[in-house]
């Protein structure tokens, strides 16, 4: 019974209960022990939470670094630096298939040597699939399965260079369905949006508001419906990424309500952000523009609270994605000539350290309880993803977490973007107010982050690859439409 | 106040009204007067009706007359014909443009002439669009509307050689709204349909009943909504064709309530056949290969009749796409080398003699009103498609009629194909016992049908084109998502 | 072929129908005859329609005149008198029973001699039952039916002296459905309501505004979600009266969905006016105090005029309940010693001569159609309450009819209290702008009213009682729960 | 670091997670900690749960035990042993008021006395409120609270003897509001059941099977739709008990969209019997009476199981309400002068013994989760009623557990009611197939039930009283509809 490190006085919160009184013992990295009094000795390094949370440390299952599509965004070395920070000790991100490559092997072979040695957090990769020729389909999914753990394929509706039709969707299905994977879905119907676009531009309308004007929730709805018709008639596990919008959310959770295995994610735009946001000055809309956009109302902003209270929402992710403002000598992408034009601003927002101190701030309004946040911050996540180590507090697990202050301890501040420890320049959320922030991050035992004391404390290589297993939560029903029955 | 033909003691039904102990002034064709006691002198015509219901001449606004794809089917000359002998006076067949036509001005024409002098009912024409070249939408379009009164277009989402993409179905919106013209829609997810074919293909699953276990409900229902999704992003009334299941007609409900300018129509089929059908022996199956395909259940049948109660489903057609069953000394298509395949077997039923006794028999069982009758088989046809003379009994519209036996007049029959009129050699009802019919059939003044009498004694060429104008039903309600508005 | 009158380019609107060009000839207080070109000899009586609309006479299901709780308010003589000046050619009072009437048959007779000889307007009663006893419910019932042709019941499930528990409503339900009677109930759950008033009154929370607090649209979706459960255990016709909230509504339209026989009423308080007019100054407020009470949004508004359009209501009747606003010198009912007192204030307002302009503005600002229009103010009713002579314009029946101005004729006015014909001193549609309102009232083939003309000319006793028959809109559906039967 | 007890080579199972290579310490009857490779000592006790499941002692919320109304049930002596032998180790059983009560204090009291050195389980009480005095509620409501640790009540819309008008459960609903407690609600409407039962009766149709004819689906739909909105009214947290039937189901579960604080409770006879079972010959159908009754069709037992992996259902609950099936030398309850008699059949069924054998069979069967079962078998009706020390496998709570069987190594056998310890002389569950059933029983630390050993090893007073604090659920949002605030 000697530990390594043993934290006291924790509130220990898992996604069903809370542990209070109990010291928790780590030893190699791992959680030896969760129990009353634990012994230490002189070697045994001893954290004090002082009746702060202590959660698991963070799952950000949506994460973009070093995609060819951002191109002035963070590296894995700031990315990951930055995720510490805010929390979160295992990042998911995607290596990406172009349409022409016939391959996919080399592409993950590619996007895991940037990560190499360049992480400081855990990570794991998922798959973006943009053209599933049979030998990709049949023969390298299983391979990258069974060799790489990635158990995750990521699809596209919308979007031109990555876009999918139903039936490449439903093929992928067919495999993923055997391999067990968890299919991952950007429901936006592209030829809605791709009408009103070019609708605006011919009238001129290019502003970057316009952006949020040419992806209408309905865009959203109707495809959300139709990837979860898509699934049910295959059986197979879905998620849908960055939720943004009520009627979505209705269809997911009617989905849910009949035991379809339809998950949900959102992300903390859809929760704080509206679109008068992309009206700002001197092009400072050009911030906030993503993918479903952000929205028009506060009652959007409730209603994704809402999904995440009910238990709609399975995850919440950064859908980290940033690209600097502004870029060589003050160039700003988007700005062609002087002129905004929507559809070249890069598409996507910082937000991987201000994930989790966003979130928990829901729970200090009490939007959600602190077991809403643990599930769908990390639990969640790990479970739904394979991540068999990661994401709750429990004896056998990495030795993950974040310490809260107690409430009331730490100083308030407004955010600043010189506080975050990303590269990029600027954040959304910059200004707003935080009464509590991850005062301790631990990955694996070690402390990364201190933020009362010596701040960033990771090696640039501290970060592992983490090969995933099969999805815990629920999958196929084995029930299929008609009785109909697949080849298998 | 001299009549050409009055007709007396009838019941006159119209979609909300009974209106009992008046007469029926006709005079050049056309309803003169309704009232009491109306007089009559030598040359007048009289008709007793006895106490039977007299409704509007029905109008059938779905039927496929000397289509390429129907090759063994009825021609103008005996579709027509079966028409009148079931009650229809109106008719509106489809001229259909195939993808590789640059132009669809000549295939009207082409349409037209087919129909001209050998109908002996009166006829419309629909314009199936497959390929929707800008010149098509932008300048033919309003041609056809003007100088043909062509005010609908159809529209696939399934079936290779037909279906559109959203973007194609969007861009027809833009211009079918700008025109007041009625969108029709096939709603079938192809996709879906497209792999479970493949499938079953694949395992030798070839069997007529497979047509049914190919096309499931789901494939349906997806479609519907996202049919339902593009119309409300672009506020343009659709009619959904052919809704045969439950999930579907909820979405058109749904978008009714909120006063989407949906409208929604079913056949007879879907009303009385169940899929059971699919599996007869002898590739008799065969005969009720029909998309969507019959479904499974008693309760599929009584959510369409419920649909017609509650208001859901706006008309009511027989999609009368007939081929023979047995061709070319016995051959049967869609067997082939003695193999059923069920891809190749003509898709669609006879229908346009029985599709109103049918519905009428939901009178008599109480299913539905009197009302609704007339309402789905006559007014609203005539009302959506902008036939403004047709589909009511009222002064100044054609005399057009059926008058019905009075209740316990008619003997009973089964019905057998020996006794309709159309060229085909097989009735999917044959069997089903009937306690009314069609006593009398007038076309705008005359008898064109006397069961009791002589039978058909329409003209070859008695019917005449009409030209429609616009839509009396709702149209859009010039509110876009997000308060966009595209040019116009 | 002689006429009394004949009315002449109107534009005839029915419940499905617009009959254009075409003349009504009348005699003898009926429609004899709708065609065209009537013959006319110098005794007829034209009227010139110059293209307006020609509805039918209004139908008002449901006025309160002389009952025991509007001391205050119009006569008979008034009340009538008003209704044909707004176009209203019959209305429906109430004959109300005290809970402590051991018999209705008296009641029925006071009620009647009430309106006899002082009604301008035909007429006919409701039964209020409060307390029905055996005798009332198995023996006076079938008498008033059958003698007085009273076949409709209205109950109450709110206010002290009204209300009737659960198993009330049941007992009644199943002589109603017995007798063929519709069944009329105000919902609202009493006990919420009573418990809010208790504290509202505990605070001195009493100004008008608090009644509007003390009856929360929860109170009105509780108790119309339950009578309609009771409804459909008992398989049995109801209207819910005065419907006022978007839930209450939605609750009816499913119901209509499933075929439930469930009628809906709403009324012009609930489509223009909001509970901010409860806080006026100078007690302004008591002048819109009615119950339900008005509600808070434009979007509740909105929803009713969208459950007029989509088909839920089925009737739209004024709720005429009319109490002076200053009386006895200067003395206001609900103000003691000077101090609001919400409850205290007459229930109720005045409506008669405004419910059909206010719903034919409706028409002008394309919220609803023309067929809305006559179908929920004068075809609906008259069919619901089986006044077979009434509601449409048709051949056969009474010659009531309103003709409209064209559009564009007439000079738009304000509305003033002076302009009314009721003896009521206020109006709450004061100042509201009207640019249609009824040019002629016809009743029974007289002109009563011509507001360019002679204005209000029926005499004081012109209107008849009407001994009304069943209802001719859907009833039972023979099916009850659990395929258990009631003895009948 | 020394224990008492170690038990290993389980699979810990809480609600969220599973804890595999672990083993619980046990000091002072309290799980002091959870961690790999525990130490012992030769005074340390030693479990090897071989790889079964060990999840929290059950906690069954809803018994009825020695109450006035079962008078040939279960004493706490049997009850209790029974339960211990099926895995509950904490039961909440009633103290009842009956109308004439004028306090409860002297009840509880006497409640508490029965089960005081009786009970071999822990056990608590809720109090069953007939007649809401301004006393008790405003007084000895806080009194039990504080002093008795009794923070839930439980109210009838039904029973003649128990009903409570809505009025009293609001009046109730405003103390237990601010007093923090949970009210749980019978919900059936009474009235409607009145009806039909005097209508059977009137009929003769009085044979066990018309018990369920009696309380159709829709009288438990309408009453929990209607405590639904009284709770949102007063915005206070209710559980509706053993919830039977879809529509009531989905009521529930609509209203936690929307974050209101309701919670349902479903029970094993509702998962796997239908009414068919009252129809049993010899009088056997009286074995399965029970409210709200078995429901009719394989789809109502599957909607119940949905609703449990969906969520919706909070607590699951034995209703244990036993009466023997033959009394006093072969006499039968119910059965008058040989004749059945529904209406006085005891009302309930013996479950406390194989509630959890029952549902751990559904994890079996892939109905549900391990999760859904612990959640709902034990954390959550912890949770909800305030036993802070039970419910959960977690360092610092009481040792009560379950140590289920490895898959596979149990004999598979046939329930028969001998192998049961209550005192009841039968098992609705006769004759059902079982292949797990709790092997050990552990209680604060003691091995109570050893089924491969010693069987029943309690004694008699192990049991302890349990004061309650106020629930870990959620709770009011602090909203009322319109604003309006009630008096604190």
């Amino acid at each position: 019974m000697d530990f390594d490190l043993v934290i006291k006085n924790g509130l220990i919160a898992t996604a069903s209960d809370v542990i209070s009184g109990q010291d928790i013992g780590v030893r190699d990295g791992k959680i030896a022990c969760i129990g009353f009094g634990l012994p230490t000795t002189s070697s045994t390094q001893i954290i004090d939470a002082e009746g702060g949370f202590i959660t698991p440390g963070g799952v950000d299952s949506h994460v973009h670094l070093e995609q060819w599509n951002t191109p002035t965004g963070d590296t894995w070395i700031t990315g990951s630096r930055s995720a510490l920070c805010g929390g979160t000790t295992t990042v998911i991100a995607f290596a990406s298939q172009n349409k022409h490559h016939e391959s996919v092997l080399p592409i993950v072979d590619d996007y895991a040597a940037l990560a190499k040695g360049r992480s400081s957090c855990d990570y794991a990769l998922h798959l973006i699939m943009t053209n599933p020729t049979p030998k990709i389909v049949n023969e390298e999914l299983p391979f990258l399965v069974k060799e790489h753990g990635i158990t995750s394929v990521k699809l596209y509706m919308t979007y031109d260079p990555m876009k999918l039709r139903d039936r490449e969707i439903l093929d992928i299905m067919v495999a993923t369905r055997r391999l067990g994977m968890t299919t991952m879905i950007h429901a936006e119907n592209h030829d809605m949006i791709e009408l009103i676009i070019e609708t605006l531009e011919a009238r001129g309308q290019t502003d970057p508001y316009y952006h949020a004007v040419s992806r209408p929730q309905l865009a959203e709805a109707e495809a959300t419906y139709r990837a979860i018709a898509l699934s049910e008639m295959m059986d197979t596990p879905i998620l849908l990424v960055h939720v943004s919008s009520e009627t979505a959310a209705k269809h997911i959770r009617d989905a849910q309500t009949r035991l379809l295995p339809i998950y949900g994610e959102t992300c903390p735009q859809y929760l704080y952000l509206l679109s008068e946001r992309l009206k700002g000055e001197n092009f400072e809309g050009a911030k906030c523009v993503c993918s479903p956009p952000l929205r028009e109302k506060p009652a959007d902003l409730d209603s994704m609270w809402t999904s995440i209270a009910n238990g709609t929402f399975t995850t919440f992710s950064s859908d980290h994605a940033a690209s600097k403002f502004g870029v060589e000598g003050g160039k700003r992408l988007g700005l062609i000539n002087g002129r905004p034009y929507f559809k070249k601003i890069p598409n996507g927002l910082p937000g991987l350290e201000t994930r989790l101190p966003l979130l928990y701030k829901g729970v200090q309004e009490g939007r959600i309880t602190i077991h809403d946040y643990v599930r769908v911050s990390a639990s969640n996540p790990a479970k739904l993803y394979g991540l068999h180590t990661k994401g709750a507090i429990q004896p056998g697990l990495d030795a993950d977490f974040i310490i809260w202050y107690p409430e009331g301890k730490m100083e308030p501040f407004e955010l600043t973007n010189a506080m975050l420890h990303h590269d990029i320049d600027y954040s959304p959320f910059e200004g707003m107010t935080f009464t509590n922030w991850p005062r301790y991050t631990i990955l694996r035992g070690q402390t990364v982050w201190s933020r009362d004391g010596e701040g960033f404390m990771a090696k640039q290589d501290q970060g592992r690859y983490v090969k995933r297993g099969t999805s815990a939560l629920g999958g196929p029903r084995n029930v299929f439409v008609n009785e109909w029955r697949p080849p298998v």
